[in-house]
């Protein structure tokens, strides 16, 4: 298996991508990797590591996306930039996957664009996995499609519970509609119309349910439009750091709280591993024809290293083959009877 | 000064407005507080204290909207519910403001109803203080109006500025759209024609915000959706919740972080005070002819407390006067020249 990665995406790329590959080279040895980018910095950077993994090459890519470039534009116009180039080699089939940290909008566009939808599919959705006091939620879309309509929801509904069940090993997930507030009949036209169609799929729907869901880890899919689920996720991002940086002020007051942080170390240490998206790696951009995983930005190597994972988890389990049919058994399902 | 408290609305009604209500009077003796609801049931529960201050009063109400209750009917039928019962004695000038922490949908209904809507006022939104590193961010509206118009939201600014302005003395504040990237040109066609109408506003319109400024306190004002406001709102209690969920039960895990967390309390009391809602205590429904003010469901006394002073700042700043200026200013500046 060969997944190609972007190492010059991402705000502390190339350092952060290529410490991560080396990490995952190491852990994961039947993988090889691809680190695509300017060959030269890259092959500069991998000589500071003692020893270079013989599963690691490198693919040259002249150009680089930025993270605030305008994805469409990019795209278009930076044709041998790191997220073309890798994903090119995935359209031919020489890597099983892509990952990059860089630009959202580009990896996404680009995804779409060059390796295309898996049949059925009308719109990816990127998934992301976030921690909750019961276990984790995979929030669909969190960005990929801000203007969706209900049966692109559906489809993310049919594939996070396939993703749920073939990568994530769950039995009969439960999933839910992102809504303001539980009751049926509740939210907008469009979230109406969605509601309504998510009862017709195969899948453990349970109906509405709210922000306040999406820490508890009750509920194992959620999905929303893309501009809600970006929304969600910044707003808690944003929050995870307002309280890590407020409490951190708050305890380096008195000689007395300073102690109470130290002795009380192993137990920030857990929480923080327990909320670490680093821990989670990366977000499928589920529906591509192909495995395509969306990093955070702020990618550490840790987390680009879990990214890595993900996509090898998703191409040993078939992720893609049980969301062609995952969709597919849904369009079978509501084909008018032969006469 | 006469202010009227829903003593039926709440999780914990009406031992929780109740309790509010006597500290209020307590702490704001230029105030009368009325408390409205099952007359017999509130008189019981006043007995409770010590001594009951002279400025409270009960107006009876017979009926109770529930926390689930779909709002449109419950306001309809419910005609003597404590919500209603409330809104009457503001819309008759009894009281010139009205607190519930009741079901939000029915109030904000009837209060649309009964009260009405500020003179050129459109929709009313419901504006949230929100805690952040660097002081507190006005989030409008989280609910009230899930699928508005650009010029509402052009509205919510212009309020939320004179909100911010009147009532919480800010100097020239920062006003932001909620969207997903920070560029002009982000964002749905509803966002871009919302940013084009607030680049017309005479308030500090700084352009796109993204989640991740909710709670960093760099932004004054942030406008959105009642539907994405929502979201966002929600998944921040959520997110705060499992923190500390989370951390307790790291905490426990041993003696020594136990330790630590006794060593540590100071400091995990004053993060508790800088992001507790219940400081803040309720949030203004913007753009009602008349003070009404939503106070979270889970509210306690010391929140209904503060939702009390938050509704008597709002009367004595004259907030609705500069709502209705703010509004009014705007038309004139884009009103076609007379021939």
């Amino acid at each position: 298996m060969k997944i190609a990665l972007d190492a010059m995406g991402g705000d502390s790329a190339p350092e952060s991508p290529i410490a991560g590959a080396v990490r995952a080279a190491r852990e994961f040895e039947d993988v090889g990797i691809v680190l695509v980018g300017l060959k030269d910095v890259i092959e500069e950077k991998l000589s500071g590591y003692p020893s270079r993994p013989p599963n690691i090459s490198i693919a040259h890519a002249s150009e680089t996306i930025g993270m605030d470039e305008s994805p469409a534009n990019a795209v278009r116009k930076k044709r041998d930039s790191s997220i073309n180039v890798g994903l090119d080699l995935l359209k031919q089939g020489e890597v099983q996957a892509f990952i990059s940290a860089g630009n959202t909008g580009a990896a996404v566009a680009a995804s779409t664009l060059k390796v295309g939808l898996l049949p059925g599919v009308e719109r990816p959705g990127i998934a992301i996995q976030l921690p909750g006091v019961k276990g984790d939620t995979t929030l669909i879309d969190v960005g990929a499609n801000i203007n969706p309509k209900p049966m692109h929801l559906l489809q993310y509904a049919l594939m996070g519970d396939a993703y749920c069940r073939y990568v994530l090993g769950r039995a009969n997930p439960k999933v839910g509609l992102l809504n303001v507030g539980e009751e049926e009949g509740k939210g907008t036209e469009f979230i109406k119309e969605t509601y309504d169609l998510l009862q017709t799929g195969k899948f453990n729907f349970i109906g509405n349910v709210e922000g306040h869901d999406i820490f508890s880890g009750e509920v194992d899919v959620i999905v929303c439009d893309g501009f809600a689920g970006n929304v969600a996720l910044k707003t808690a991002e944003s929050l995870a750091h307002a309280i890590s940086t407020l409490l951190k002020r708050a305890l380096s007051k008195s000689v007395i709280t300073r102690i109470g942080a130290f002795l009380a170390h192993d137990a920030f240490a857990q929480l923080r591993a327990e909320i670490d998206y680093a821990e989670r790696g990366g977000a499928p951009l589920l529906g591509i024809n192909g495995i395509s995983i969306i990093a955070h930005g702020a990618s550490t190597g840790k987390a680009i290293k879990n990214a890595i994972r993900v996509a090898r988890e998703s191409v040993r389990s078939e992720l893609n083959r049980h969301l062609v049919e995952a969709v597919a058994a849904y369009e079978q399902q509501t084909k008018p009877a032969q006469p």
